[in-house]
């Protein structure tokens, strides 16, 4: 499989199969805080968008130049195909161009630790999932010092630009390595490139983060598999969770592949102010329906971040991070029980009330487990867990008010590690290929602080649109651990979108029926409907389907 | 993707492309107890072993007649080939043949639930995974009452001849109730057909149980995909436990297509009579020979029904059961502490030092959850967690004492119901829809207490061969609930089995080495050596590789 996977060929756009030029767009401004965006960034704030055209000028011969790479935080399905696209585009400039490639994240470019990537290497790369070919790392590149570190390792091996593959915080990293490198009046360009499963990183001109599609993919064959068990055997509610703490881009995308029961969407929840309370007695209402339409199964998709967004939760877990700070010592003395009691005793009354309610394990979990800042680790909570578990004891209450009458019994699952490193689907892979090409291109041209960008995703590959944005043109201020920072707009999922409302739609009819789709494993040489299909949230932003 | 994966034509072999006729074996024996089972089973013992060949007299119309299935057990991929197996082939042989599907399970049978099964409803199950079309269910069909009252619907609706599909403990009750019926002058055929992801149905007549193939390859699929997510973040231990809790096939095929660290094989650990401690020791050496070349990161496969293959757990298992039994009012009474503190001080010293040992959070599970025999709950521990809590632990004193330096992060994963349904593989199609197939002609044969078996499975499925096995032939007597049963034997990982010895021989290279492999999802439309690879334990154990 690997080795016939390996010969699949991506698809360019049209432009990117001949020589190119730049077309320059007008001046740029930030999404929000020009001023303070410009002040930060004076050498590369302000700068065009441009768009690749066919250059019909005689082909000439390129200078040959040096390229570095990093692969910066979680792993995406086809970064290996980002890595072959750069090979590609800086050997179809110049044979003699070299890449590079930083080991095992950030780290590696200020420990100077790296290896040259040639054809041989490459080749067994192509079109594979995962970060291995030279790791991946979440040292955030933020400092003068490491940016110094790096420099000198980009001087020794000649490299002309650094091309960082990354999610938001990354690039916004990029474009501040990018400034700091013109101001310094160092002749090294940067270049971003857009990925996360998540799908938390797209905007206007960036249509999608990579790995978004594959991932989904996945996780939508898995859950398939599971609602197919489901309604065969008509005796669990699976509660699943999906990987995606900042937003529901994941849980929505799945939701519309399978149309499960239930789908929680984090931001929905924050919209609405939405407590637990409210989220448990929703999904005690369709279980306590579909039992009187005789049915004591179902599935619940639940998104990772979900606690983050509550309100009400937020508000308990800033005031016991408070109390576990203060009285540290006195509460880790104590036995489980008398634990809880005392950090009640603490809490304020409402947040005692939303504490007094959760179950006992994750009760005290949240009393124990804290990260080095003394933080409650709130991405340690199995949240499908604490919330199956509370739906139970909420059926048994109705039960016992005649309101319920059916069997509640449960499975859980959390997938996240399953899709972030699977084989790219085509879309993937065809896009992680042009997004990489296009780098080299971005490069040749001489730019940086810009974001490799391919768009017009749901047309036929030929017809995308190669060219880069300004990465200082996505950002506005954010506090950032107490401070007013740079950052790029990260995209939550929109309550106005598309494939929000597409969702909401047909929630009720979902809920109530047993409608479940079971999308079935990525395939790669079946007809193209089947194997290029690009994401539901595309098709649906794009206006493709409805 | 559904909607193509439906024109899917299964290849069937090239025997039941024509009309057939039987060619008649020996007598047969069953495998042990020849006299006991024979005595059981008068008037069905000592078949012949049937093959079919092609039928070269000019052709006749057959007789229409009518068919009932019933799908027992747990689901497993390529169950509605079954069924559309035999639509197809009762309708070749007559086009009024009438199919009829018991709902779900065994119950539908006794209850009198079905449906008929028309074309138009079997269309939109061709080639889709589940048991839905007519949903399965666990009740064990075992007593004259349900025979009788199974028999009223088989009257009324003029059925020939049920076919039950199933494991081993289905297969058993089928032989039990066509004996039963031929006993009692009934005129119909009872006949089986070997389903069951575990692979513990199979010996020298059955070479695989259908569902098996598919199941392993979504695993795979999956474990494939941590791997390399494990590969390029180089930070956890991954411990994932597979289901099968009988036999360890699933985890042994696993192991085989994805090369992990480790592997636990439940028959070893028996064999060997190893300790839970042997087992955590063994991790721990690898993870600490691991550290040593830099690398704190790996994949640890572990079967479902390991804890039962331990001897010491078993037996700790068994007092647990006694004292737990005996003293439930008292237990039941106490605060967690002191619940483990008075269990501890009713077991045996072997069983209180093993009891001691394990986490605290595994022991008091061991003390609460019993089911409706008042057992302890074996298949809710979580072995995964119980192993790597225990490992991390022994790291902590090999690092006290300086033999291990490394780091130790761990995920959990539980692999079962993202496989049982997934649509079939090429392989499992075809073998599933050949089963139904035979199995409509050894009906038409008038054959009873039957299996259908579709043999030479990786030879081309043109030269399966095709025919029937009674299964009586497979069977021996067996405890059960404290008596002696005819039941068919249980089919376990076998230590001098081509399987297991490929496992073993590269156990120790793939443990202190990092040689993941990545099967990638299942594929329908590719090249036939990628689509219609048959599963590696199968290959192995036709010498078809080495």
């Amino acid at each position: 499989m690997q080795r016939v996977r390996a010969e699949y060929q991506p698809k360019l756009p049209k432009t990117l199969q001949h020589t190119v030029k730049v077309k320059q767009g007008d001046a740029t401004q930030s999404v929000a805080d020009q001023e303070e965006i410009q002040k930060l960034f004076p050498n590369t704030y302000g700068l065009p968008i441009v768009e690749f055209e066919v250059d019909d000028a005689p082909s000439r011969v390129e200078e040959p130049f040096n390229v570095g790479i990093i692969l910066s935080g979680g792993q995406a399905p086809g970064g290996h195909n980002v890595v072959s696209g750069i090979f590609d585009g800086i050997k179809k400039l110049n044979r003699e161009s070299r890449l590079y490639g930083f080991l095992m994240g950030p780290q590696g470019f200020v420990d100077h630790q790296y290896m040259e990537l040639t054809a041989g290497i490459i080749k067994d790369y192509r079109n594979t999932g995962g970060f291995d070919i030279i790791g991946s790392g979440r040292t955030k590149l933020e400092t003068p010092e490491q940016f110094d570190k790096g420099l000198k390792i980009l001087e020794e091996l000649n490299i002309k630009a650094l091309v960082i593959i990354g999610g938001d915080d990354s690039n916004t990293n990029a474009a501040v390595l990018a400034e700091y490198y013109k101001a310094k009046g160092v002749d090294v360009q940067v270049i971003g490139c857009p990925k996360t499963i998540d799908g938390d990183l797209k905007n206007k001109w960036i249509e999608t983060s990579f790995g978004f599609d594959t991932a989904c993919k996945v996780y939508s064959e898995v859950i398939g598999n599971i609602q197919r068990d489901c309604n065969s055997a008509k005796k669990y509610y699976h509660f699943i969770k999906l990987m995606g703490r900042s937003a529901s881009h994941i849980a929505l995308e799945c939701a519309l592949q399978t149309q499960p029961n239930i789908c929680i969407i984090s931001e929905e929840v924050a919209a609405k102010r939405m407590t637990l309370d409210n989220i448990v007695s929703y999904i005690a209402y369709v279980v306590s329906e579909r039992a009187k339409l005789g049915w004591n199964f179902g599935t619940v998709l639940i998104p990772e971040g979900l606690i983050e967004f509550i309100p009400s939760m937020k508000q308990l877990i800033n005031e016991l991070n408070d109390v576990l700070t203060e009285h540290a010592d006195e509460v880790a003395s104590l036995e489980e029980m008398e634990r809880l009691q005392k950090v009640h005793s603490y809490l304020t009354p409402v947040n005692a009330e939303l504490f007094k309610s959760l179950p006992k394990a994750i009760a005290l979990q949240l009393t124990l487990d804290r990260d080095s800042h003394g933080n409650v680790q709130v991405s340690l909570i199995e949240t499908e867990k604490l919330i199956s578990e509370m739906v139970e004891k909420r059926l048994e209450e109705m039960k016992e008010q005649g309101l319920y009458s059916g069997k509640f019994a449960t499975q859980h699952h959390f997938f996240g590690y399953e899709g972030r490193c699977a084989d790219p689907s085509n879309f993937d892979a065809d896009y992680t290929y042009a997004l990489g090409y296009n780098a080299a291109m971005l490069i040749n041209a001489g730019l940086t602080g810009y974001m490799s960008s391919v768009r017009n995703l749901t047309a036929p590959t030929e017809e995308w649109i190669a060219g880069g944005i300004p990465i200082t043109m996505m950002m506005n201020m954010e506090r950032r651990h107490g401070k007013m920072k740079p950052v790029i707009q990260k995209a939550l999922v929109e309550l106005n979108g598309k494939p929000y409302l597409k969702f909401a739609s047909q929630r009720e009819t979902c809920a109530l029926n047993t409608l479940y789709q079971y999308p079935g494993p990525i395939q790669y040489f079946g007809p193209s409907e089947i194997c290029d299909r690009p994401s539901m949230t595309l098709l649906l932003e794009h206006d493709k389907i409805s």
